[in-house]
């Protein structure tokens, strides 16, 4: 009991060092002029994004509130709902409030003060995201659990902080996806390719949309899904470790101490990610590839000791420390493969294409995509059987689960990374739109190359994370109904599993074209706005004119909000009705076919996108004919389909996938009543 | 036994009524000049790309012969597999021997004899395909029910033949479509779009690879599709049939007719499709499009009253009869959203975005494939959900399979239909090639663009009966091992079912990645041998000089064979490393996984790719700017992509998840030993 008090206490020690890290932050000048009002007019567009954001999941969060107060008769999962909603969006909001003042700060210190300290700014910016993820998830679970989870009667309405945790992920992921990619498309294809002017070109009006857009989908939208995967496998390890049986204990601890482990583990990845970042801080005079390399590797090592520790310390059989490790190492061949398939000879092997016209880099690159998803799922394939193996008779789910928050517990280092990318990216943007000297943008420049790697590495990671969430979210509900229905397994003979599954084949193909089509519409409507405001305002090309940047930022707004409401209520809608239209066997059926639909949807939309944006860089690195050869215009062509791939409908699997599982864990007991 | 008898004797009289219509084509003139020695190229391409592929495929079948006669130690598996084979690859060469007659003869009719005739003997050349088709399937399967059939002891062999038939249909399809792609994507992206000529232009190296490819891909390999779904539909319901328990026995009818039905059904259907051919014939005098339509209708229709008959006269429960119905009914919806899909209001959308350039073209392009799996999957759910309505308790897949057989049963006028199309196609590039006037061009065009719809629909009619083909032969295979094994299922806790399920999520899309990388490479190397061709032959671009075709064709050729091995190899590979490495439960999580992922894939790439294909139609026809607008060389870069996606790998799907399933059916007995 002890130990479960110290967990909402770490959370709030966390609150409070991400705060340390801003006030820190700020005390970085925020430059002036030009700049500055650049860096004001990005900070406003996202955060007037994320307010209208919030206002349509508020009143969605109001909606399914009502719902489950209806349905359970009691406070307790709407509680559980509105908690992990708000700490969702509030980790969300922070994150990219910080980071929208991050990102001038890194461009004033590379400009007066050099490489080490931009590294440095930068970083602390992604940090505060990394540990107000971490610290949120520890407070919001680890309260819960202390209210809760002691209580058999009202245990699972802790499902119901991953369900609020999940919706706000899957509307901040579709919605920050279709705004930034919109916005990215957009401002590519007339200012690089039609008008011939350079990325982030001030005279560009959809520039400061695209900029914006990095910080939505990103920031926000990045760490909202890292966020909902990490609560998601937490709350599905406890669950299954109350199914346990009684065999299964007796090898392997005290189901008290099983059922904590997630949250112990968890708490231990904070404190490690935290010494992660003072790492980082520490090599920043070194290349910047390095210190985060040094900080991540740091981290993750001191995590495998500490997880040792907690589960010598909770008297847990050290098979379920192998079960970490095997997680971790799931999580790195993982990132390794997504490394080669957007960086090695498969990325040349599309810039090459590129020498024949856009229709050969297209091909290749689907190719890529597709050949791509062989050995993630492989090693997802791995854990499923190790576990198995590891663990006694019937619990090999248990050990998949703990595998999942084995790699999700060092979330405060590897979010950390992730949001770094972005805030680096603006930086250079700012740089180059407020017109300041080649040595800072090769600075900004520099920080932003290790961005792009480092995001790749971290999507193959975030992917691997979320399936094997999914799984465990998937084996608890099944264990959940199975508790109630005696008997109750999902036998593929069973028409009704086999119809489930196909249904949920469909969901994952559905969201990606509805995601796709609010992309390709927007960048329409984003270029026809562009092209406009190039005929129409007098003397925007030539530098004398004002582009109407608002009006860029408005659109893709708009076309955001307008179309992650579909998507987010299919997720959330489609377990619902399937649960209580045809039973909780087709729902088992559908999560598992949506299980295998998602998880290869995302890694091949993924990795063509990341491979062809690649492909495009190598070209502009001088290769093939370099930049405005006939090579580049077939490579960016391939780079904008892999911008809708990799930034909106790709990510937003992982998050679907882990939706309709946890909706249908917290509705498991109402099927079966 | 009187009637079952009568089956393989039907297929005789159907294959001298295909000898019968081989000997009407050849009666028509055959034409003279450079119109005969084009069409001697072409047919000269064909037969030569058969005959080695063939070689490799008696490789292939020797070895899979000895492995069975090893692994089974009787002669009766091994027997049935060869005769699958040989039905298979027998009907393939007598398609396509015949197509490249029919071709040149559709031409001179068109130049001298008018659009009637030219309909009929391009329908007539079709029609050798599709009765070959179907008698082959009725004497094969026919002979070798009555000669294991009624011996329990050696019943299962009989699933060898699905097994011969589905191995030499994956080399057919993946070869074929490697082969047809490769010629087309180059001879389109130097000849249409870099050298500015136009289609089947004699001056373009590439284009007598084209119109073999239309042979070997649309013909061989279309015909060699349908072919397995037709025998797998077939061996799977029998399979069936042999497990039903007494309780449902007692209500649907006799075991014995039950197990006779899909050959019944398919019986009548051969007589049906005769009937069809002939009322296509009586309508030649009218549009092709109404003649066609006329004997689709007409065939379906007389077979749905001839199937009644049949159920009645077998004694059989008429709610038997309603599944086969419900299959036909399914059939056409899935039809009719694919012409939806690849004809109506999407295409439009796609075309328009063909001028923000083709970026926006494949993004939408992407996203309509990805929508249009809905409707065709919710009609596969449909089925499964009334047969298993309809059907006593545990006898839903005998319902499924029977749908499935009543999809397939009128294989010889949908097969016509869809062989009549490259037919067409042949004859209006070798009326281009020979430079014949405008209006011989215009009737060959006429048939041209009917032979596209109804391609369009045919596809998405193949997928919809080979996914119930595939959900048959998988619950066959589930039941096989059950009797074996008692207590046998596939429930989704079970990590190897699970693990089964993600693996078999891989397959289809390692297999896509093979054949759209395989397309890729060919045609990258067909492009720069036309462009050197253009370059090095004096003369060529002027029409003095004479184009190296033999050279292009060859390199179609080495391609194909070089890269249709490893994906047969991994499919009938796979089921057996699965099966005898982690059982019989891993095996069948395999096959739910892949069947899931194949026919999503099938269905988006399909759809996507015949969406692009008639979107740059569109465009052709002058909307958007019309031919050398920026928007049709958009258009032609979507349309470029989608060929491989709807050739080659889109194809494949269909057969590969058959492929697996009737392996696995096979080798089920020895997994249980």
């Amino acid at each position: 009991m002890t130990a479960t008090v110290l967990v909402p206490l770490l959370g709030i020690a966390g609150l409070a060092m991400a705060f340390w890290m801003y006030r820190l932050v700020l005390r970085y000048p925020g430059g002036e002029g030009k700049m500055a009002e650049i860096a004001e007019e990005i900070h406003t567009g996202a955060m007037v994004f994320m307010r209208r954001e919030y206002s349509i999941l508020a009143i969605f969060a109001t909606v399914v509130t009502v719902l489950l107060i209806i349905g359970f008769q009691s406070w307790h999962t709407p509680l559980a709902f509105v908690v992990g909603a708000l700490a969702s969006g509030t980790a969300g909001y922070i994150g990219m409030y910080t980071a929208t003042r991050a990102n001038v700060r890194t461009t004033e210190a590379a400009r007066t003060l050099g490489a080490a300290p931009a590294l440095s700014v930068a970083f602390f910016g992604g940090s505060i995201m990394g540990l107000t993820i971490a610290a949120m998830g520890l407070l919001g679970l680890g309260s819960l659990y202390l209210l809760f989870g002691s209580d058999p009667a009202h245990a699972e309405a802790i499902h119901g902080f991953g369900m609020g945790a999940s919706s706000v992920a899957l509307f901040s992921r579709v919605g920050g996806g279709i705004f930034t990619k919109s916005a990215d498309v957009g401002a590519d294809l007339v200012g690089k390719v039609e008008a011939g002017i350079p990325e982030d070109d001030p005279r560009n009006p959809g520039v400061i949309a695209d900029n914006v857009g990095d910080n939505v989908g990103d920031v926000a939208g990045m760490g909202s899904d890292i966020f909902e995967s990490y609560c998601g496998s937490m709350i599905a390890t406890i669950a299954i470790a109350t199914t346990l049986t009684a065999g299964a204990i007796a090898v392997m601890g005290p189901r008290e101490q099983l059922m904590f482990l997630p949250l112990a583990l968890a708490s231990a990845g904070l404190i490690c990610s935290i010494v992660g970042i003072g790492i980082v801080h520490f090599f920043s005079a070194n290349a910047p590839a390095r210190a985060l390399r040094s900080g991540t590797i740091g981290a993750t090592l001191i995590f495998m000791l500490a997880a040792f520790a907690v589960i010598t310390a909770l008297g847990i059989n050290w098979a379920v420390w192998v079960c970490v490790a095997i997680g971790a190492s799931a999580g790195i061949i993982i990132g390794l493969v997504t490394e080669y398939y957007t960086g090695g000879k498969p990325v040349r092997h599309i810039a090459e294409g590129g020498e024949t016209g856009p229709a050969t880099v297209m091909i290749r690159g689907l190719a890529v995509g597709m050949e791509s998803v062989v050995l993630p799922v492989l090693s997802i394939v791995a854990v499923i059987f190790f576990a198995s193996l590891l663990m006694p008779e019937g619990a090999g789910v248990y050990g998949v689960g703990i595998a999942a928050v084995g790699m999700l517990s060092t979330v405060g280092m590897t979010m950390a990374i992730d949001a770094y990318g972005p805030v680096a990216d603006n930086a250079g943007g700012i740089a180059e739109m407020a017109g300041l000297g080649d040595d800072v943008r090769e600075i900004t420049d520099g920080l932003d190359a290790v961005g792009n790697t480092t995001a790749a590495i971290g999507k193959g990671f975030a992917i691997g994370a979320a399936g094997l969430a999914a799984l465990a979210i998937i084996a608890a509900y099944i264990q959940s109904v199975a508790r109630h229905v005696e008997g109750f397994d999902l036998t593929m003979n069973d028409p009704l599993v086999l119809m489930g599954m196909f249904l949920g084949g469909i969901f994952p193909f559905l969201v990606s074209s509805i995601c796709m089509r609010a992309v390709g519409d927007a960048a329409y409507e984003m270029i026809n706005e562009i092209r406009r405001q190039f005929k129409e305002i007098p003397g925007l090309m030539e530098g004398t004119g004002k582009p109407d940047n608002a009006r860029c930022v408005d659109i893709a707004t708009k076309a955001a909000l307008r179309r992650m409401v579909l998507p987010g209520v299919l997720a959330v809608g489609s377990p619902v009705v399937v649960g209580f239209g045809l039973g909780a066997a087709a729902l088992g059926g559908m999560l598992g076919g949506a299980l295998i639909s998602c998880v290869l949807l995302a890694l091949m939309m993924a990795n063509a996108g990341g491979a062809w944006d690649n492909a495009k860089k190598y070209v502009e690195e001088g290769h093939l004919g370099g930049k405005g050869s006939d090579t580049h215009k077939a490579a960016v062509v391939g780079d904008t389909v892999g911008d809708p791939f990799k930034d909106t409908a790709g990510p937003s699997m992982n998050i679907l996938i882990n939706v309709m599982a946890i909706v249908s864990l917290v509705i498991a007991p109402l099927l079966t009543h």
